[in-house]
């Protein structure tokens, strides 16, 4: 538990240290005023001195009363570090890195101030939840955190939390890769049982894209149904789209504008980068995908109840939206939202960066039929196998850098048939052909399925999933 | 009609030229890809030159692809020109000048780029309304305006237009200068026969003060009570809470959104000073006023027209907010907003500042008992007569910095008697303390009758008013 500046040592957390230092400093003024005796001044003011150090042990920060301790000045200039030439580009617009093996994300924890899910992690997972981890928390790809410990300790003793998830409605075409997040989301509803909100952010798409407002929220409802289509229980999950929901709940707007006066521009050109030139409603957007992490946005499903604790699913990538909610939740009286962070899921090219909807190629579409995936995976999917099937026999590839071995180890299910691929490729008993080949089959039953299932998902049944209304839970 | 940028010589506007100039340019542009003839060509480079002359005659700008005329570029630096030390000070948030006599109103319409109300303008009303212009007509209290010639052309063939004002809610407390907007837009109402709409903006109020979001809309229910006993028609006027109306309204979300995407933070740090340490719900605030200048942010009133031209009824330091409208509108497709602007109600101390809510020896306030006035008019208000009666007898008082005399051109409808006021105050006939009591007895029973009309203001009806439906027009 070294969650950032959330948590100190020895357990003590800098906003502990923080509310204490606040307490001391009203202490010492009210014995002044009071004219207390010396001594007990003196001791007063030196207690205070020693939280103050403390303080700044814990936060990297001074202690400045009305300012509490803040987790976006962990990583400041859109999440690159002064020797940027070197850092990978990480934050929600962009994604890249030089090395073929994709982003190196032991690096991304310490720069993001987040914390690995470690094996003592995944094992109290299984413990508290009573299933067998799921295979993206088991590889990794679920590969870091903020909080969770927390969430579970809550679970335990019996105190619910919810899901908050979200999708960028940028195009009708979904790639596969952004169903991770909703494959992992439905496995945690699923084995918690708790409800789920799922943000369509198509404001945002708007704001950032040469897009008209109707394009955007049609994307959105089309992008529901393939969401939908991931099994999701309509008893247990609100979907909603920005455009709408914004204009049908006041307690929505209401935690909007909270977060609004609690974020100045400094501080979002801090975390997200932008300049004088972007408009305000990008300088402003921020606090629209923070209001979900707080339960009160929802008073429909938890009856006006602002203290139930989030749970954030997502990629990496989004967590300087929710550093700032972090920042913010305990100035406006709300709990901090907890975070489990996704890797990302490579483009057909190479993990060099993530997979774009824009670009035909890099993506395995959900609307792929069984022969563009085969086409698409043979000619694009990079290899990290060797220039001749001699040399490959002979040295073996590298399913490190392999993109189809890494698509694996996303869809396919069994542990041990994986590693067997994995032993198989590095020595150059497997060519990349056959690897391709079992890549092949493994997505396209599952991607005929997924269409199956989008087929089947009515215009009726969206509108239920997108309607505010109460869900099967007592809050 | 020398509305600002809006219009220039000839009645060539900077938008028509800049219209032209776009097409012109893509003229060029596909003649040179057509190869066309050089002759040609040149013909229409040369008129693409002379069009860009044009247009900085007309504009002050240079012409830029794809940035149509601005008008909020008139007035830079929050409205204040270089030499600002001499200038009066007129935003939103601040009213000071360092004359006796108040805001020299003219120089105002000259920096702000507006046109004056003038007698030719007070004439038309009377004749396309047939109806006597209100006094703050005929005295110069509504001074300023933009294109209410052209709602009026409109009006004369028979197209309507509504009207839009509004309050920000800082207090449960309003003084008598709040009431000027509304009386005046109650008889513009009466004799135009149109729709209004007042916005109530408690959530700038909780940005910008230290206030909870529970206060500003309680606020916003108090002050509708005294909106509402102005007399206005429930079948024809809707008061709502930006706290509600954003959340039950998507296409006054929808609006929002396509002003904030329009918008830059460079647009409102020139219009209204923001700085990098303000939150960004002030930043992207301005989109929130500018919307309802929109008919479509109306639809259960204007069944979903984009096309109703809007009036907006204001005190001219809210012209920022309209500027920056009229700026975003063409470029969202939906008509500019006309304006007609009021100068300030002065404080009781005299006109070098309005009226402050937060001061109570400032202002008259609605709650105040008879008594009350009596005491605050003679002990506080600004004289502009001798030190001595006789004195004053022989050189005679100065009406254009005596406040009660102020106040009463405001207040007292009949102009002879208002004249003869003047006249004898002038003289040195009328005493001060006579002059008070003129006005202590033409306040009293204004105030006195207010408040028993807001008495009978129910909880119901501030319901009815603020709930959205039709109105009695037929759109």
């Amino acid at each position: 538990m070294t969650d950032s500046q959330g948590d100190g040592v020895g357990g003590v957390t800098a906003m502990d240290l923080y509310e204490k230092l606040t307490a001391q400093g009203d202490k010492v003024r009210s014995l002044k005023t009071a004219k207390a005796d010396k001594a007990e001044v003196d001791a007063a003011i030196q207690l205070l001195l020693k939280l103050k150090v403390d303080y700044k042990g814990v936060s990297g920060q001074d202690y400045k009363a009305g300012c509490p301790p803040s987790e976006s000045a962990v990583v400041s200039n859109n999440g690159q570090s002064g020797n940027g030439a070197e850092e990978d580009t990480v934050d929600p617009w962009n994604v890249a890195t030089n090395s073929a093996k994709g982003v190196d994300y032991d690096k991304l924890i310490v720069r993001f101030g987040s914390s690995k899910v470690d094996q003592e992690l995944v094992d109290r997972i299984e413990k508290v939840s009573g299933q067998k981890p799921h295979h993206f928390l088991r590889r990794g790809i679920f590969f870091s955190h903020r909080d969770m410990h927390q969430v579970l300790d809550a679970y335990e003793k019996q105190k619910a939390f919810y899901l908050y998830t979200g999708r960028g409605p940028s195009s009708q075409a979904m790639h596969v890769g952004h169903l991770i997040p909703f494959i992992f989301t439905k496995w945690l509803q699923d084995v918690f049982d708790i409800p789920l909100v799922i943000q369509l952010t198509d404001d945002e798409k708007y704001l950032w894209k040469d897009l008209t407002l109707e394009d955007c929220h049609r994307f959105a409802v089309e992008n529901a149904k393939d969401i939908i289509a991931c099994g999701f229980d309509v008893n247990k999950t609100f979907i909603f789209s920005d455009l709408d929901y914004m204009g049908s709940s006041p307690e929505f707007y209401r935690n909007v504008v909270k977060i609004q006066k609690h974020v100045t521009f400094n501080q979002v050109k801090g975390i997200f980068g932008f300049t004088d030139s972007d408009c305000i409603g990008k300088i402003s957007f921020p606090a629209i995908q923070a209001a979900p992490s707080f339960s009160n946005s929802f008073p429909q499903i938890f009856k006006g109840r602002k203290d139930v604790q989030c749970l954030i699913p997502c990629a990496i990538d989004q967590d300087p939206y929710f550093r700032m909610t972090r920042d913010v939740a305990p100035r406006i009286g709300y709990p901090k939202p907890a975070l489990l962070h996704s890797t990302f899921f490579p483009a057909l090219q190479g993990a060099q960066t993530k997979m774009s909807a824009s670009d035909a190629n890099s993506s395995i579409f959900l609307t792929d039929t069984p022969k563009q995936i085969k086409n698409k995976v043979n000619k694009h999917a990079f290899s990290g196998g060797k220039d001749t099937v001699e040399e490959h026999r002979q040295h073996g590839g590298n399913p490190d850098i392999d993109v189809s071995f890494m698509y694996l180890t996303f869809f396919m299910e069994d542990d041990e048939k994986l590693e067997k691929i994995r032993q198989d490729y590095s020595s150059g008993a497997l060519l990349t052909g056959e690897l391709k080949k079992m890549l092949i089959e493994t997505l396209q039953p599952i991607i005929t399925a997924h269409q199956e299932k989008r087929k089947n998902v009515t215009d009726e049944m969206v509108k239920q999933f997108m309607t505010p209304r109460s869900l099967d839970f007592n809050f």
